[in-house]
C-alpha cells in the first residue's frame, strides 16, 4: 500500500504531510489495539486516506475453530478506542527496520495478504521495511511515521463497512474500520461536524426524500432511474446548457451510443479503456460494443466530408450516453454509475486558434457554473494536469507537441488569472488538459470534467481540413465538457443546494394549499391560471390541517407556498409563503406570476 | 413464398386480387422471358407485392462454365420487355396441376431453391402444386393466377438489386428484378410519376443534400450520425412532443438502456423479441442487455414505491433510446435503423379509466400530427389490430380479458367516428391495439406507432395500486406514442415536406445575402439581431453573385432570404424572399423579426 501512498507524498506540503503521518501512525495503533482485543482477527491492509485512515481486518479465521466469523461493530469502537488512548499515552517510538525478504516472510507467515505484498515487492525489486511501534506490534511498512505515538493528536473511528480485498467481488469479504486524526480536538469536531453536514446533504439520503431517483434491483446496480422529478431537473440543466452552447457557436449533433469494436482501436481508445469497456456484442458479421466515450464518433462525422479552414473553429457538441463498467464495490449513487450522460464537445481547430478556444471554452464552463452559484476560487479551481516524457507507455509519443500543449494550456490560465494548480503525470494520454476541479460538501476537491488539447488523435484518425493554400492540414482538437457528466452534477447539486434547488430547477415550484375545502374551486382556478404560465405547480387538496399541509411541502423543499383561506378568496388576493419559512403577505396572483416568471426565467440563485 | 402470400389474399378485395393476380403472373411471365434470353440463369423465388412483383435469378451457375457470373443489367429491360410482350400476345393459359412430391422433385432437379422450397412444402405435409404457362415453362407455384396470359395488362421492369437468399448476408447474392403491373396503361403511368416523385422526395436523397444525416462506414451499419442541421430538427420535434406531453399531464421519466436480461424473461419480451435483441453482456455478477423497449422499465419505476389510486392514471412517459438489430438487408435509412428513440409512455390506469385514457391518447396523437400538417383520412387512419383466440402460442390466455380490451378500442374508435378498420392476428402478445397507419409519399400504409391495451403484463410483474377500500388492485396499462420512433419520423417528415420544413423545424431559417462586400457589415448586423431573436441564421458573405447565392439557399431550401443591396441599406430596410420564390419586398427588420416570430412560435406549416 505505502508503494503507491509515497508517490503522493511528494505532492503534499508540510503541513499536510505531518498530518498524514500522523494518520498513518494512527492507522498502526488501530490495529495494534484491535489485535489486542480481538486476538483471532487477521490484519489485512490500511492506507492514510485523504481525510483520515481505514485498515481491513479478516475475521474469517475465528470461523474455522467451529465457531462464527468474528465481526468487529461500532458498538466495539469505545473499547478499541480506550485501547488506543492507552497506545497513544504509552508515547511508543516507530522504529523503521531493513530486512531481508526471507525473514519478513518468516515473520508474517500465515499470512496471505502480507505474504501477497511481500510478493510484490520481490518483484519489483524493492526494500522490505517494516516499522515497530514500541516493542509489541510489527507490521510491514514503507512509512514515513512519526516519532512516537504521543504525536498522534486527536483521533476518533467512524464507521465500519465490508470491503472485498481488492475491491473484486470475487475476492473474500474483510471488515474495514474508518477512522480519522487531527492535529488538535478542535480541528477533529470541526472535521466531525462537517462529516454530519455531509450526510445531511448526502444525495441518496434527500434524493429519496425528494423521490428525485431510485435505484431497481430487477433492472441492474449502477443504473438509476430518474422519476418525473429527477428528469425535471435534468431537463432543465439539459435546455439551459445545450441553449448556451448552441448561442456560443457549438453545433449539436446526434451520435449512435453503439459502434463497431473497430472504431475504438483506430482510435486507440481500446487498450486504455478496455477494462471498464462493456463486452462486445457480436452480430452476424459486425462486432458492436457500447460506446465509452463520443471522440471516435464525432471524428467520423467531422469526416463524413471534406472541411475547409472556413468551417473551423468547428464545435461537434453532445449529450452523449456513454458505458462504462464500474465495479460495483465503487457504485456510488449519482457520482459512480454504469451508464452516464456526458455535456461533451469535440473543437477542432486550427492550431493558432488553440489558445483563443481555450478561452472561450474556459468562459463558457464559468458562466454556466455561475448560473448555478458556483464560483472560481471558492466553489472549484483548475488544475493543469501534465504528462511525463519519460512514461511511453502511458503517454502518445511526441514530445514537441505535449510541451506546445502543456505551455499553452498554462498561458491560457495565467492569463486569463485563474486560479490553478499544476500536477505531474495526470494528462490524458493524448494529450494535456485543464482539470475542473470542485469541492465537495467535504471540502474535498474531485475532478467534476475536463478540457483536454489533443495532437494525437486527429492524427490516428487522419483528420484534415484544406487550409487557405488548398493544402491538407490537421486540425488540434479540443475535448471539453461544460458540465460534466449530467447524473455526477444531479448529485454533486443536490448535496450543493442540500436539495433546495433554486425556483428554476424545482421539480415543483409552488404548491398551493387551501385553508379548507372551501377554497378547493378558487384553488383550482390559480392552479390552471399558473400551469398555463408554465410554472410547475401541484395542489394539495387533501382533508389535512394547514400546519400539515405546509410542514409536508417544506419536506419535500417546494419553493413557494399560495396558501388560499377565506380571507384570500375575499380579497381576490393569494398569500405566498417560502419554503425559508418567510412570509411575503398577500399578494395579487398576476404579481406572483411575474415575480416567479423573472426569477425562473432569469435561473436565479434565491427565491 | 405463395405459401405466405395466400394468407394475405384473403383480405384484399376483389379488384385488388384481381390485380394481384396479374402482378403474381406477370411475375412468372418475367421469369419465362429472362430464361428465353438467358438460358444460362437458374430461377430461384419471387413473389407479387403490394405494388407489383420482383423475382430473384441466380446467375453464378454461368461462371462455373469459365466465364464471368451472369448478370441481367438495366439495359436489358428493353429487350426482356419486348419478349414478356410477346407472351402476353401470345395469349397462354395458365394451368395448375397437382404433382406428387417426388415427381416435382425430378422436375426440378438441380435447383437449390426449388429443392429447399419442396422440402419446406414436404414438411408441413402440404400439397405440391405446379403452374404451366403454355406448354413450354412450368414453375413451382400455389397459384392464383389470371386465365392467361392476355389479361395481364400493362407491365413494366423497374429495377434492378443485389439481394441475399433469405435476406441474409451469409448466404448467397442473387439478382432481384423488380417490376410492375397495372390493368391499364394510364394506371401504369400515374404509378410510375408517383414513384419518380417518391424518388425524389426519399428521405435518404434529400438527407444527403441537406446535410442532415449521414453513416459511417466505421462506426457500423443502421447507425446514422445526425448532423447539426438533422439534431435541430430533431431538437425542435422532440422539445415540442416533450413540452405537449407533460402539457397533457404525462410525467417525464428517465430510465437506463441496459438491464438485467433477467428483466426482459420477466415481462415475457424475452422469447418474442430475442432474435432481434443483442447479445446479453456478461460482465462480473451480471447479465446486461440492450433495452429493445421501454415497458419494463417504467414498470420497475411504478413498483418503485407503493401506488394509490389517488396517483392514477399515472403516465411515465420517455424518450426512450431502444436496440433492435434488424438484418441489413432491411435496413432502410431512417426508416428502419439499428439503434432509435420513441416517443414513448406507458399510462396506468384503473379498468374505469381506460376509455378516457385512450381518448386523451389519440387526441394528443391527432394535435401533434395536426401541427405536422397531417390528418386523419387524408393522412393516416386507424387499425384496430386484434388477437387471434385460437393461436394460444402467439398470444397470452385471458379471453374475456381479450373480448373486453377489444370492444373497449373498438367503442373509442366508433364513439369518436374515427377512420379505421379491424385487422385479425395483428395485436401484441399482451393485449389489442390501436395502430396509426400513416400513407407513405406512395399512398402505401404503414404502421407508424401503436397505442396498445394491456392487461398482460401488469400481471406478470404483479403491478398493483391501493384502492378506495384500500385493497390491492392491478391496473390496466396503455402502451403509447405519441409521434413514434424518432429517426422514423424524421425520414417521414423529410419526404412528407420533400426538404420543405416549416420554418419551426428548418435547421437554418433565414440566409442572408448581402449584394456586394459593402453590405456586409449591415448584414453582420441583421445577422446579430436575428440570432439575439432566436432565428436560425446564416450569412453568406461570399463573393458571389447574387443569383448563385439564392441559388445556393434555394438548393438548401431555407425558407427566408434576406437581400442586402445599396438600397436596402440606405433606406434601413431590408428584402425579403421565400424558397418558394415569392418576393416579400422590402420591410422593417423589426417587422420581420416579428412575422418569423410568429410563425415559429406557432408552429405554422406555411410561410
Amino acid at each position: 500500500m505505502s508503494g503507491i501512498q509515497n508517490e503522493k507524498l511528494d505532492k503534499l506540503s508540510e503541513k499536510e504531510l505531518v498530518l498524514w503521518k500522523m494518520r498513518h501512525s494512527a492507522e498502526h495503533v488501530l490495529t495494534m489495539a484491535v489485535l489486542k482485543l480481538f486476538p483471532k482477527i487477521k490484519m489485512a491492509m490500511g492506507p492514510a486516506t485523504d481525510d483520515g485512515f481505514y485498515f481491513d481486518f479478516d475475521g474469517s479465521l475465528a470461523s474455522t475453530k467451529g465457531g462464527q466469523a468474528l465481526q468487529v461493530r461500532e458498538e466495539d469502537f469505545p473499547r478499541i478506542e480506550k485501547e488506543m488512548a492507552k497506545i497513544i499515552k504509552a508515547n511508543l517510538k516507530f522504529t523503521k527496520e531493513e530486512v531481508e525478504i526471507n525473514e519478513a516472510r518468516k515473520m508474517f507467515e500465515g499470512n496471505e495478504y502480507k505474504e501477497e505484498w511481500l510478493d510484490e515487492i520481490e518483484e519489483r525489486g524493492e526494500k522490505v521495511t517494516i516499522y515497530r511501534t514500541g516493542e509489541e506490534f510489527v507490521d510491514l511498512c514503507a512509512g514515513p511515521h512519526v516519532e512516537s505515538t504521543g504525536e498522534i493528536g486527536a483521533v476518533k473511528l467512524l464507521s465500519i463497512a465490508g470491503a472485498y480485498w481488492h475491491g473484486d467481488e470475487k475476492n473474500k469479504m474483510l471488515t474495514r474500520i474508518y477512522g480519522t486524526a487531527f492535529a488538535t480536538q478542535k480541528e477533529l469536531s470541526e472535521y466531525l461536524e462537517r462529516v454530519e453536514e455531509a450526510k445531511r446533504r448526502d444525495h441518496r439520503k434527500i434524493g429519496k426524500e425528494l423521490n428525485l431517483f431510485t435505484f431497481s434491483e430487477m433492472v441492474g446496480k449502477g443504473l438509476p432511474l430518474f422519476t418525473e422529478h429527477g428528469a425535471t431537473i435534468w431537463r432543465e440543466i439539459e435546455r439551459f446548457v445545450v441553449d448556451e452552447e448552441i448561442a456560443s457557436g457549438y453545433r449539436h449533433v446526434r451520435t449512435p451510443n453503439i459502434a463497431k469494436t473497430d472504431l475504438y482501436r483506430t482510435s486507440g481508445h481500446y487498450p486504455y479503456y478496455k477494462d471498464t469497456m462493456y463486452p462486445a456484442m457480436k452480430v452476424d458479421e459486425e462486432e458492436l460494443i457500447l460506446r465509452p466515450m463520443t471522440c471516435p464518433h464525432h471524428f467520423a462525422l467531422y469526416q463524413s466530408q471534406p472541411r475547409s479552414y472556413r468551417e473551423l473553429p468547428l464545435r461537434f457538441a453532445e449529450m452523449a450516453s456513454l458505458y462504462r463498467y464500474e465495479k460495483s464495490g465503487e457504485l456510488t449513487g449519482l457520482l459512480r454509475v454504469r451508464e452516464f450522460v456526458l455535456a461533451d464537445s469535440h473543437n477542432f481547430v486550427r492550431k493558432d486558434q488553440a489558445e483563443d478556444e481555450i478561452n472561450m471554452v474556459l468562459n463558457l464552463i464559468e458562466k454556466v457554473a455561475r448560473v448555478f452559484g458556483l464560483l472560481p476560487e471558492v466553489n472549484y479551481i483548475y488544475r493543469l494536469s501534465l504528462g511525463d516524457r519519460s512514461n511511453k507507455k502511458k503517454y502518445y509519443e511526441a514530445p514537441e507537441e505535449w510541451e506546445e500543449g502543456e505551455e499553452l494550456l498554462r498561458k491560457v490560465l495565467k492569463k486569463r488569472k485563474a486560479p490553478y494548480y499544476e500536477a505531474l503525470d495526470e494528462a490524458a494520454f493524448y494529450g494535456p488538459k485543464i482539470d475542473i476541479q470542485m469541492k465537495n460538501v467535504l471540502g474535498k476537491e474531485e475532478t467534476a470534467f475536463t478540457v483536454q488539447y489533443d495532437f494525437c488523435l486527429p492524427t490516428r484518425f487522419n483528420l484534415t481540413y484544406i487550409n487557405e493554400k488548398g493544402e491538407e492540414e490537421q486540425p488540434i482538437v479540443i475535448h471539453r465538457s461544460s458540465v460534466g457528466a449530467m447524473e455526477r452534477t444531479l448529485g454533486f447539486l443536490i448535496e450543493f443546494y442540500a436539495g433546495n434547488f433554486p425556483v428554476w430547477l424545482s421539480p415543483v415550484q409552488v404548491k398551493i394549499l387551501p385553508i379548507t375545502d372551501k377554497q378547493i374551486h378558487e384553488a383550482e382556478n390559480v392552479y390552471q391560471e399558473l400551469r398555463e404560465n408554465g410554472v410547475r405547480v401541484e395542489l394539495d387538496d387533501r382533508s389535512e390541517t394547514l400546519g400539515a399541509k405546509i410542514r409536508d411541502a417544506q419536506i419535500m423543499k417546494v419553493p413557494y407556498m399560495i396558501i388560499l383561506g377565506q380571507r384570500e378568496v375575499e380579497a381576490k388576493k393569494i398569500a405566498v409563503r417560502t419554503r425559508e419559512e418567510e412570509d411575503l403577505g398577500q399578494m395579487d396572483l398576476s404579481d406572483f406570476i411575474k415575480k416567479i416568471g423573472e426569477n425562473i426565467s432569469d435561473r436565479k440563485t434565491k427565491l
